[in-house]
Formats: structure tokens, sequence, C-alpha cells
């Protein structure tokens, strides 16, 4: 058996398996274990009788035609109602402009695999999501992290450091890739101001904004504009995903942009699409009403976080502190002076998980006061039960 | 809008999308058309109502489990099951060394991505599998075609090229792409004399062998021993199918090979795997004997061949050649001073379709006398039928 097999690999193949393994991040979560880290659905919300019904109804009517290639006519209304539901939202896009993908994770895999090589530099929120920091670094070491703060990424710091660039005649970014509504980890929102701001240095420098909008639809109180919906230029390429909205299981994610981008994606997309997961969510998705089904998870996920705000303030000291969340998954916990991964450890003796913060960073010296709680699989007493835990060894 | 979107896209991507744009070999059928071009399971025989009923019990009894992206025991169960089939099949593998893949596309496409680039060399079988061969360009234009007999690739002329090479200082392949049993377009069977000496080729040239068996399953008398079976280095990457054993919309397939291998592959693979789609295929494949399920599809199968070899030496002329496959699914013809893609043009108007040879070889200068029927999906009367219009219009 071979040793070493990286003699068989491209350069940038070796480079990038010298960063962390892929899902070091997660916790190896032991029984009965409080999940605060799970960014998974609350499993009261996960229509899964509607599913199993949905399933039912479409093997009855296509028969085999879900279970071959292509053939099921609802792989099609899969993509027609994702449209009708971005027109909705003031994105409408043509079919062209729209493509089907697993989960939103395989389309930022894309993106990034047809805007990055060694040569490209990325930009990303400080923190951002990590497995969209992983799939980037399996491309690029030149990795920009701009920071967050409750408005979201700062755009006249993202600005200064695109001028310090050109000045110095550095290569500039293709690509800048942004959660700007209900930001994983941190909860927050790009304020409008600051989303135009981000538009118009889009167009200025000509880079590519990936939205990342997994959490868009789960707000609080008011709904937020997405940058597709101001962008004017076809500078946004917007990653959508059902994986929050109905169930990650499924893997049903889209990308939305400009058709010559959709088209170059195209030809690197090689699972040959997922007739039966797509056609089972076409077939779920025409029995239901999906704004009424989002009323009913924002308010599940409204309350849990409430409730978590609430452990946080009554069994967390002082000196502890988080953005308050508008909608999503996720609060952002700094607690000072205390690194959070050997906090971790500590946590999952005594039955609690959540993420420590520095997995959130290209550079993991950065985050190891903060960590990632999730309110969104954890029911409301574990939640609370959770947080005390979290006090007791804080 | 973008016009000219490449300015963004890095060097090899460029020159990927300037290949033929991905599915340029899928005729557009008219209704009703006779669909000899089709590598799809014949209708009767994808387990509709047994997939309908798996799902079922796997929501029953699992609840929301298998729709979140983890914490189904099917997704492990799948896992086991193959295990043991690999096991059966001379091919035991530990879970470190096997993958579970969305189908082998995905499978074939992970691997090219971590062997290949502009620099590498690839050989393959002229002819190909023609997705095989889209992605293989994605990667390298350096594609050496070793050219197929009616016992599978020709090892000697392969040796010889690695010979010429090594002698002349070029850059010796890093992987080698095969389909050795039954294969596809041709459906020819590689000998097991010349699997001994591919294997140790591979080991001389120390490249490696990314065996593609989505039909060995399907032979009609005797099984073959795969390469894995018989490689005792770590010189073989395994590709396994669920595709044409149950059903290609399930997407489930697999990689199994060198743990060192499967570690840098999960690198890479971004799609957070199919957790609803492969736990029910683990809920549906412990309900059955796949043995059982096996000697039905092999009867069918070896049916339709014999339907179709038959309609071919009752109605096409005399110089039309073709080999007689031992299983799969296609059978290569051809038709000595006839352009088929222009024949695929009256074809389609009389209401046939087949895959003109072309298309599965790396030049499209070369195949042109040659095309694939497939027998799997078209019903026997339609295998008649349509050999009858072709040998109309020849």
């Amino acid at each position: 058996m071979y040793v070493k097999v990286e003699a068989f690999f491209p350069e940038n193949i070796k480079i990038a398996l010298k960063n962390e393994p892929p899902g070091a991040w997660m916790p190896v979560l032991p029984e009965g274990c409080i999940r605060l880290s799970s960014g998974y659905p609350d499993a009261s919300l996960v229509p899964t009788m509607e599913i199993k019904a949905a399933v039912a109804r479409l093997l009855d009517e296509e028969q085999d035609l879900p279970l071959h290639y292509l053939g099921s006519p609802r792989m099609d209304k899969l993509k027609a109602l994702i449209q009708n539901r971005m027109q909705e939202r003031s994105m409408p896009v043509a079919a062209e402009e729209l493509m089907i993908t697993a989960g939103a994770c395989q389309a930022i895999d894309l993106i990034a695999r047809i805007f990055l090589d060694e040569q490209a530099v990325v930009v990303v929120e400080a923190p951002t999501y990590m497995e969209a920091l992983e799939i980037f670094q399996n491309y690029t070491k030149q990795v920009i992290s701009v920071p967050i703060d409750e408005e979201g990424l700062q755009t006249d710091r993202l600005e200064a450091i695109l001028q310090e660039r050109k000045n110095a005649g550095l290569p500039l970014p293709r690509l800048l890739y942004t959660i700007p509504t209900f930001h994983n980890p941190t909860g927050t929102t790009l304020s409008l101001e600051r989303r135009k701001h981000l538009i118009a240095l889009s167009v200025e420098y000509d880079f590519v904004i990936l939205e990342d909008d997994a959490y868009g639809e789960l707000a609080f109180d008011q709904n937020h504009l997405s940058l597709k919906a101001i962008d004017k230029d076809g500078h946004v390429l917007y990653v959508g995903s059902l994986s929050k909205v109905v169930a990650p299981g499924m893997r049903v994610g889209w990308i939305a942009g400009a058709s010559e981008f959709i088209s170059a994606l195209n030809w690197f997309k090689k699972d040959l699409d997922h007739p039966f997961a797509q056609s089972t969510m076409a077939a779920y998705l025409e029995t239901i009403n999906l704004d009424e089904r989002l009323i009913q998870l924002k308010e599940v996920y409204r309350h849990k976080c409430k409730t978590l705000i609430g452990a946080l303030e009554k069994h967390l000291p002082e000196n502890v502190s988080w953005y308050i969340p508008k909608g999503g998954y996720f609060v952002w916990v700094r607690i000072p002076g205390v690194d959070t991964a050997t906090l971790l450890t500590q946590a999952l003796a005594e039955g609690v998980s959540f993420i420590p913060g520095k997995f959130f960073y290209q550079d993991d010296q950065n985050g190891t006061e903060y960590l990632r709680l999730s309110y969104s699989f954890a029911t409301e007493n574990d939640i609370v039960d959770g947080v005390k835990k979290l006090g007791k060894i804080i």
C-alpha cells in the first residue's frame, strides 16, 4: 500500500491537503449532549410526514420517472417554484439564470471552482461560515478577512483594503463571500446603507459577490432586501437553500445569477443532478403554503432565540456579551479572557456543546474568546439547561 | 450585465470552457421516439413501489433523522451494506477505504480533481464513457487514448505507449480510466490475462487505475474478477454505482480504495452527503435479496440484448458489424462508410435515437462510423421497431 499518496497529486491539491481536515470544527458529542453546536432545524419543524406523503404521491403519479436520470416533470417544476419565490422576493430570474444544486455548500464549491485558483484573491467576512472557509482554502491561500460588527460586514474597511491594494499594485479580489442576512456565525444583518456601499464597491473594483442567503427567509420581524435585489450590474451570484426552511437532508439549494455564469458553472457540476430528491422537494412544496410555513418557523425560532438570550442574561457573567439576532439560527457570544476551545472540552463533559469561535476565522489565533450558540435545534428546556451548564463552568 | 465573464476565471477554467458544452452528446428526442440512446434501466425493473415503501418505513421509524445533515443510522448502514457486497465480490474494504458518492459521475469527478491538473497525463480507453471524457477534459488536455478490441483495452498498446513516453522523457500518466467489465459504449470485457497485465503495468509505471464498475453486476453468464480484486498494491480506485442495479435517480455510488486516497478525496467532497437519498437506499436494500434481484435483471437484459442482436442481424446490411456483449447495457455498431452524426438526424426524424460514436472519443474525427445502441430502456417491441427504422434509413 502507498504511504505517500501525495506523489500523485497536483501542487494545488498537496497545498490544500495541508489545511485542517474537513469538519475539524465538529465536536464529538457525548450521548445526551445538549446540542447548542448544531445548525439543524428544530426537529418539530421538519416536515417528516409531509415528505413521506409527497414521495407516495410523486411515485404514484409519476411511477419510475423520478428514479431515472431525467424525465420527472417535477424537476422543472422545482425550478419554476424557486423562480416564483425569487420573483416574490424582488429577484426575478429566468430559467437560464438559475441552477439547482445539492444545497448551499455544493453551490459555494462550484462557484469557488470557476473563480479561484492559487493566483486568485477572495474576500470573506471575519468571522464567516466555517464550511465556506474550508472550501475557499482548498483553492487559494489569498483569503482577505474583513471584520464584522453589529451592522454586518464593515464596508468602509473593505473599501480601505481595496484602495490600498490598488495603490500598492496588489491583485484585487475576484470574489467576495458574504452572508448579509442573519449571518452565520454572528447573527448580524448588513444594513441597507452598507448593502448599497458593497454593491457600489463591486462595480468600482469589479468583483463578484457570492451572496449566501441560507437564512434570509427567517426574519423575526422585517425582511431585508437581498444584495441580488439591489444589484443592477450582474455582480451578484445569489445562493439560496431549502435546508433551513424545509430540511437539510434533502440537499436542495440553488445559484441565481447572470446566465453566462450559470452556463460556466454547468460545465463543472458533475453529480448529474438529484432527480429523486429534487422531484420529492417539488412534490412537497406544491402542497404547502410556504408563507404560512415561514410564519410558523419564524414564530418558533423567535421564541427560542428569546429564550436563549434570556438564559444568557440570567446565567452568564456580566462581562459576557453578544449580538441580538433579528433572524436566523445563531448567537455569537464573547467571553473575555476565556479560550473557548478549552472551554468546549469542559462543556462536553458537562453535556453541552457549541462551536468555538476560532473555527470561523482564517487564522485560528482569532476568535478564541468567542463561541457560536445555535438555538435552532435544542428544545427550549435544553437551551436553558445548556446555558446554565455553560454559566457553571465559565 | 457582463458580456465577458471569463475575465473572472482562472486560466484552467477558461481552457475548459472552450470544450464542447456538457451534454452535447444528448440527442433532443422528438415525442414518442424509440430511445436506443438512453442508458437508463428498464422501467419495469425500477423498484418504484419498493422505494415508496422504503421511504414510508424509514420516516416512520427514524422520524426527522434522515432529513437532517447527519443522524440517520441508515447512512452508516448503507456503507455496511456496500462493504458486505464488496466482500462478497472479493473486494473487502474497511470503512475508511470507502466513500459514498452521488453516483459514479461525482466519484469520477472527485478522483479527477485530486489527480489532474494541466500538467497531468490521463489515459482513457478509445472509445470511452462520454461523461468521463467531459470530466477529464475539464482538468487537462493531456489525454492519451488507447484503443479497445473485443477483449477490451489493448494493454500491449498501452505498454508500448508508456515505454515510448518513458524513453522520450515525456511525463507518464498519473491516472488510467477504464470500464473493464461490460464497457460503455462497446459492451466489451477485459480478459483476465489483460487485467493482470494492466495491474502489472500500474505497478511498473506507478499510475492509479480508476476502475469504473457501474455494469459489473450485470453479467449474462459468468462474473468477472474486478481489477480491484486482483490488485495487491493499492493501485486501483474502484468506483461502484447502484444506478444500473437499483435506480439512477437515487444518485448513489461509491469509491473504494486505499484509505489515504479516500481521506484526500474527503477534503474536496463538498455536497455534505445526501442523507435522505442514502438512508432511503439503505432502507430499500435491507428489505430485498440483491442476488435474487440481480438474477431477474440479468434475465431481462440478456433477453433484450438477444432481441437487439437478432434485429441487427435481420434488418441491417451485411457489412454492419458489432461486438456481442456478455453483460451490461450496450451494443457498439460499426456502419462502414456512414457518418453516424448525419444518420442521427434522419433517425430522429424516423423516431429512433442512438448516440453517435464520435462523442466517445477525445478527437471527434474518430468513431464517425460507429454508434452506441442501448437495449436497457426500450421495450422489446421498440427495440425491434427501432432497428427496423435504422435499417430503412441506412
